[in-house]
C-alpha cells in the first residue's frame, strides 16, 4: 500500500510516527511518502533552517525532544547564548547546539548547489525515518504574516510571528511569498498520483497544509488523485490540540471548529480536497452535516497522548479510506 | 607608548595578556596593536575559522579555556558530536558550541562583504581585549604543509597537519598559499612604522611569525621601523615551550635552540628583523655570541607559568628595548 501524506511540524510528525508504527505492528506493509511544509523555513545567522522537515525527521528518527516536541533531545544552548552575548541577530529563535549541525550541513550542501529534496534525503540517511520525506518544493517559499503597525500594517516572517510573538499579534493575512512561481519538488506530484491513500494529518490548516497547497500543481493533483483523501481534524472541542491554529484560522475567517475546517478544505466532489474527515468523539455531533456535503466522517479519540492512541487514530484514517473505496 | 606586536595563537596570546596587565599594573600607559597570524585560518562546514585571532581575542577578553589554551571556557561539543554522527566533514577539529557563535558571525559578515579587519573589530567590541587586534591581511593566505605520500609528497592544510596529525607527519616544506598577492590589512604597516617598540612574542617562528612575514611589505616595514624590535624565544633549553615548533623548525633547517631561532630571524643590522632577543636563563650561555652579530640579549625565566612571571618577562622586553634606545 502506498500512502502519501502532507505534513507540517509537530502534529504531523507525531501522527506519522503513529501511522508508521501502527502499520509495522499490524500486517500492513506500506510505503509512506511525506510531503513536508517548507514555508516555515528561515535563514538565520547565514544558516538555512527547515523547522517542519526537521520535526518530521527527528520525530521519526528518534532524535526529537519529546517534551518540547521540536528540536533535539539532550540539547544545549551554548551557541545561542553566545550569539545573544555578541548582540548579534535575533535571540528569540531556539537554535540548539545539536540542531546546529543539521543546519550547518544543510547550508553547506545548499551552497554547493544541491536542491532541498536531495539535501533532505542526505540528512535522512542518518535518521532513517522509515518514510520518504520530500519538501513540498525545492524553491523558496516563505509564509509572511501581515500584522497591524500603527495605522497601517507590516509583514513579518512567520517564525517571527509564531516564535517571537507567540501568535499574539493579530494576523491580518498570510502570504506565501514565492509560491506563485514555485514548482513541486521532484516526486511530489507522482506520490499524490500513485498513492493508494492520501492523508492530511492534524497539521495547521493555514500555515502548514495551506502553505503546501499554495504550490501550484499540488491542489490540482489532489483533486485528480485516484486515492481517497482522509484528513484528521487539528481542532478538538473548538480548540487547537497544539500550537496556535485558532490565530491562523481566524485570520482567514474560518471558525475554530472541526466541521468548519473540513468545510474550508472542501469535499472533492465540490472541487475541494477531502473525501473523509476524522473528528474527535466530542465533535461527532457537530460534524453530522458533513456527509451530506460529500465528506464522510468517523469519530475517534484524537488526542495523541501516547503511542497506542496515536497509532489507533492513524489506523482509523486508513479504515475510513477503506470504507470509502468499497 | 605605542607598542606593536606580531602574534600567533596561544603563546602570543598569553604573552600579550602579560604585557597588557604588566603595563596596567605599572605606570606605563600604552597603546598595544597586535598583528595576528591568519594563515592558520580554515573553512570548515562552511564557516570561516580564525584560530589565532580567536585565541588572542578570547585570552585577552577573558573567554579562553585556560587549561586547553584555545577555545572557550565552559565549552560544549554537541554540534561537533552531531556533525560526526552525520558522518559529515572532518571530525578532528575542535569546534566548540560556544566557539561556533564566533564563526557564525564572522562567516555571515564575510558573506555580507566585510573585510576581515572590520569583522575582527566587530567581534572585539564584545571582548574588549584592551589592544587593537588586526589580521595580518584581509586577503586569503593559507599555510599548507608538504608531507610525504608514498614515493612522492602531497600538501595538506596546516590545521590538518597540526591538529589531525599532531605534527607527527614529517614536514617537507611550508607554503603560504596566496601570500605573494596578499596586502597587509589597513593599519598594519602604520602600526609598524609608528611604533615606539615592536615585539615578537614567543610564537612559532615558522607558521606564525613566518606566516606574517610572508605578506609582502611587512618584513620591509620592520626593517625600516624606527622602533627597536625585541623578540622572545619560543625555545627553552632546546625544546618548544608549547606546541610543536620543533617539527616546523626542522623542516626549514633551523635547530631547535634559542640562539638558532634568533639567527634565523637575523639582526636588523644584517637585514633581519631583530634588535634584541630575550632567552631563558638556561640558554644565556648558548646565546652569548648573538650580541657579536648585532642582536642584544637579555636572559629571564621564560616559562609563562603564572600571571606574575608572564608579566615580568613581557616587561623585560620593554626594558631591553629601553636599553637599546639609549
Amino acid at each position: 500500500m502506498r500512502i502519501t501524506t502532507l505534513a507540517g511540524g509537530i502534529g504531523g510528525a507525531r501522527f506519522l510516527r503513529g501511522l508508521r508504527d501502527g502499520l509495522a505492528a499490524g500486517t500492513g506493509a506500506a510505503e509512506i511518502t511525506v510531503i513536508g511544509n517548507t514555508a516555515d523555513d528561515i535563514d538565520l545567522f547565514g544558516l538555512r533552517i527547515c523547522p517542519d522537515l526537521d520535526s518530521v525527521m527527528y520525530t521519526l528518527g528518534g532524535g526529537i525532544d519529546e517534551d518540547r516536541g521540536w528540536g533535539r533531545a539532550d540539547e544545549g544552548w551554548r551557541a545561542k547564548d553566545e550569539l545573544a552575548a555578541y548582540g548579534y541577530g535575533p535571540d528569540w529563535f531556539g537554535l540548539g547546539d545539536r540542531d546546529l549541525a543539521t543546519h550547518l550541513i544543510r547550508t553547506q550542501l545548499r551552497t554547493a548547489g544541491y536542491p532541498l529534496h536531495e539535501i533532505t534525503a542526505a540528512l535522512c540517511r542518518r535518521w532513517e525515518p522509515g518514510v520518504v520525506l520530500l519538501p513540498m518544493t525545492d524553491d523558496r517559499v516563505e509564509t509572511h504574516v501581515v500584522v497591524p503597525d500603527g495605522d497601517g500594517t507590516r509583514a513579518i516572517h512567520f517564525q517571527e510571528w509564531w516564535v517571537r510573538h507567540r501568535a499574539a499579534l493579530p494576523a491580518v493575512a498570510f502570504h506565501q511569498i514565492g509560491a506563485e512561481s514555485a514548482r513541486p519538488a521532484p516526486g511530489v506530484l507522482e506520490a499524490i498520483r500513485e498513492a493508494d491513500v492520501i492523508l492530511l494529518p492534524p497539521s495547521n490548516p493555514v500555515v502548514s497544509i495551506g502553505a503546501i497547497l499554495s504550490v501550484p500543481g499540488i491542489r490540482d493533483a489532489l483533486l485528480a488523485a485516484h486515492a481517497p483523501i482522509i484528513g484528521v481534524s487539528p481542532i478538538i472541542g473548538g480548540a487547537p490540540v497544539r500550537g496556535m491554529a485558532d490565530a491562523c484560522l481566524s485570520a482567514i475567517g474560518v471558525p475554530t471548529d472541526a466541521a468548519a475546517v473540513a468545510t474550508h478544505y472542501g469535499a472533492r466532489s465540490a472541487s475541494g480536497i477531502l473525501d473523509g474527515w476524522l473528528v474527535d468523539t466530542v465533535d461527532a455531533e457537530q460534524a453530522a452535516d458533513l456527509p451530506g456535503h460529500g465528506i464522510a466522517v468517523a469519530a475517534r479519540d484524537l488526542l495523541m497522548a501516547d503511542p497506542a492512541r496515536t497509532q489507533d487514530l492513524a489506523l482509523a484514517t486508513l479504515a475510513l479510506a477503506q470504507e470509502l473505496r468499497r
